[in-house]
């Protein structure tokens, strides 16, 4: 591996860095032109990321337009789902949508699983090998998926909801029938993860994006056992897990045998500190709103966000960035990050 | 004040009871038959707030149907928006729609306040004063109203919204606008509220809906102080505070002079009692999707829930109950309540 800039791998190895390196969540996205153009080219978001050449494209744009220090593979959590047989649309305005839900144990039982399912995916792995070739160096590459319970939930609730309480219902009904669903994600997603890193990924990302909607109890009995399976399966590269909205359960994820821990825009880092302790990597926390004020609060608000974390800390926003938000902020969030150096 | 039920008021003024009063948030809509009957009989969601008799009526059909030990006065949090002439449309499937939003500080000049504002909700008055007569002492009148900062995220944001980033922006671009317009509503809730109690009102509970899409930095700024001020200005009955979502401040909520706090289905009892201390009056917090589930299962919780937070506690769930939640097991879930014995 000879690359020019190995800032976050140095960071998740636990070295004391000058300054934290800086990536953004959804930064091959709607924020950038190059994105729109390539999106607006082709039939559907789906069409983009079955798409190795137009995946690979994307993925590398944030680094040369935003300079970030990572760049994060192009495609979709819900491609595990599909993988294992349960297939999905993007409808505008409304999100992923699954025509056939997961109902009851039966459905479950139908549905493929690890080699199986991710010999499906070849697409995404041809994807991260040509990202690979084409950055050529310039900075890491991060593979990611989406964690056990956040894919349950789409499948189960059949789409995005405000309360998931079809979702939850199932785990409070079917216990059996969740651990089941839960234990055939968790070998789909180890396999694919392992396909991604042999592809080239040089980092993991695990995105439970809807941790938050359970409660301490629910998540340690249906979450953070499957996130511990990964986190041990996974042994090539650094993982990072981002529990969205878990705060309820920090103490436990801080547990978890992985890398680093990203940490939401709801978590102050000085409860993060508190928590995790100092020697823990973590990576955020910024509030994405706070990339549409004005430079002098952005630059503000970074600084803080980086003095209270201090080192072994990665930079980036407490979630993903917000379509809507100017691309000359975004640059000025980048710039401020590089410029900063630790006292 | 002769009331045959007055467990709740006995609760909130400190008193070590027998049992633990249960009520559900949201319990006059849609989960009853009497409820949907009437709904289904006016024009629109509007027609049935604005009609004292009707709003009356679905206040009091669960303490008739499900035997709660509190009645809330059935309104909506948006009248106040629209008494300071900010007026908005209930759009099916879309909630609530402002069609002029706030977008500047002159905008929020243009507001009505206070008692202005206030003597436009004389229909709410007149539904408390109907039910209470209609209750006639079987349990006690809990009027409510919305907490600034989450009336301001509907004002700014004009409707429902996964992130609230036009709310969150405007606190961020415009400190005085957001400080000027969060004063006025102040201002406007504590006229409504005292018409409230003046007419019948014996408990108030504050809705700080939106709390949880802030972090404790903008929360301290632009959500507590506000709601400090409400509870300093109400001292005629006990005020009950529920920021959903707001973990983060819930150390500077307990300093909050309210009798007390709802607590969300996130936070467990036992942290919420670790910040909160032993006496403070808390109410809450079953999962609302808990009732969707088998009586087995509802009784357990509820039964843990009840244990887990002790003495001076009010049941209730930890978010408003889901529309679609079987009748039977809201019923049996006040049962279970009611049938239990503190040690």
């Amino acid at each position: 591996m000879n690359l020019s800039n190995d800032l976050i791998l140095r960071v998740l190895s636990g070295e004391v860095t000058n300054r934290p390196p800086v990536w953004l969540m959804r930064q091959a996205g709607r924020i950038l032109p190059g994105y729109r153009a390539v999106r607006s080219s082709v039939s559907g978001f789906k069409a983009l990321v079955t798409n190795p050449e137009l995946a690979s494209q994307v993925t590398i744009e944030p680094v040369e337009v935003l300079g970030v220090d990572a760049a994060i593979i192009f495609s979709d959590i819900l491609v595990i789902p599909e993988a294992m047989g349960l297939d999905y649309e993007l409808v505008e305005k409304v999100g992923p949508v699954f025509p056939k839900t997961i109902r009851e144990t039966k459905d479950v039982e139908l549905l493929k699983e690890g080699e199986e399912a991710a010999e499906h995916l070849k697409y995404v792995y041809e994807a991260v090998r040509l990202t690979r070739k084409e950055l050529d160096g310039r900075v890491p590459l991060i593979g990611f998926s989406g964690a056990p319970w956040t894919l349950l939930s789409y499948m189960v609730e059949g789409r995005g909801s405000k309360t998931f309480f079809k979702a939850k219902r199932f785990l409070y009904q079917n216990e059996e029938g969740s651990h089941l669903l839960l234990q055939k994600l968790t070998n789909s997603i180890i396999c694919y993860l392992k396909h991604k890193i042999q592809s080239g990924a040089q980092v993991i990302q695990l995105f439970d994006s809807w941790a938050g909607i359970l409660d301490n109890t629910l998540y340690e009995r249906f979450g953070l056992p499957y996130l511990g399976m990964i986190c041990e399966a996974i042994t090539e590269v650094p993982v990072i897990v981002f529990a969205r909205g878990a705060w309820f359960s920090l103490d436990k994820l801080n547990d978890l045998p992985c890398a680093a821990l990203g940490i939401d825009w709801h978590i102050s880092p000085v409860y993060a500190r508190k928590v995790c302790g100092q020697g823990r990597v973590l990576q955020g926390n910024l509030d994405p709103v706070c990339l549409m004020s004005d430079p002098q609060m952005i630059a503000n608000r970074s600084l803080q966000t980086i003095k209270g974390f201090g080192h072994h800390h990665i930079m980036n926003l407490g979630h993903g960035v917000y379509p809507e938000t100017p691309l000359d902020h975004v640059k000025h969030f980048v710039e401020v990050v590089k410029s900063y150096n630790y006292p």
